[in-house]
């Protein structure tokens, strides 16, 4: 099978949109991910590579890559990363890094939905 | 505004679907449910209720309910909850009390999508 070219995906569809006002406290960003399981090893790879620009930028907290157990999934691939703040995570959304990793070419094909939250419940 | 009676959403859609194996170690839930921003408290009320149920099984480890911080999001609360295995999860989903608590009226109205993965990376 051939591969058809998808549509280009703009930086700001890589950044989770913002609330009525910015949280001080704590955030965690679910990141859902649209990627066949053929293609699970190219998209490891370069979320690999995105990440390693999170995890060193100020107010990164943790994250947990999660693969769901069935092939069917909409969204196989989910990142839940907290940060220390909404502030430190929009600034390293940010920067000329950030549009430069998320716009290469080899991110066209995974289209995401990130989504900002705030706990409201914690058990365990 | 009068509210529209909503279909009826059986036991089976309140189960995240199953791989082509079970999974032995260590599983993560990420629940995502529709809400209408003047509905969150109903929600909350009817969703700490349905979660006592689970905390109270076996093979239970965490959960973390987390509110999104832009209004316009699809799903505006998502519960992020680890199983110590596959296993233990469906046990839970399989008791009486389970079908019992989620085909209760309230949750009509609040569509849920329950996922289920393993962890492949963690950070911090």
């Amino acid at each position: 099978m051939s591969k058809q070219t998808s549509p280009a995906i703009g930086a700001e569809q890589r950044i989770a949109p913002e609330g009525a006002a910015l949280v001080t406290g704590p955030v965690t960003l679910i990141n859902s991910f649209e990627v066949e399981p053929a293609r699970d090893a190219a998209f490891r790879a370069l979320w690999g590579e995105t990440s390693r620009y999170f995890i060193a930028r100020p107010g990164f907290v943790s994250l947990r890559l999660h693969r769901a157990v069935n092939d069917d999934a909409p969204y196989r691939w989910v990142n839940v990363a907290v940060w220390e703040s909404e502030a430190a995570f929009r600034a390293a959304h940010g920067t000329a890094e950030f549009r430069t990793l998320v716009t290469a070419p080899g991110w066209s094909e995974f289209p995401s939905r990130p989504v900002l939250f705030e706990v409201d419940t914690e058990v365990g």
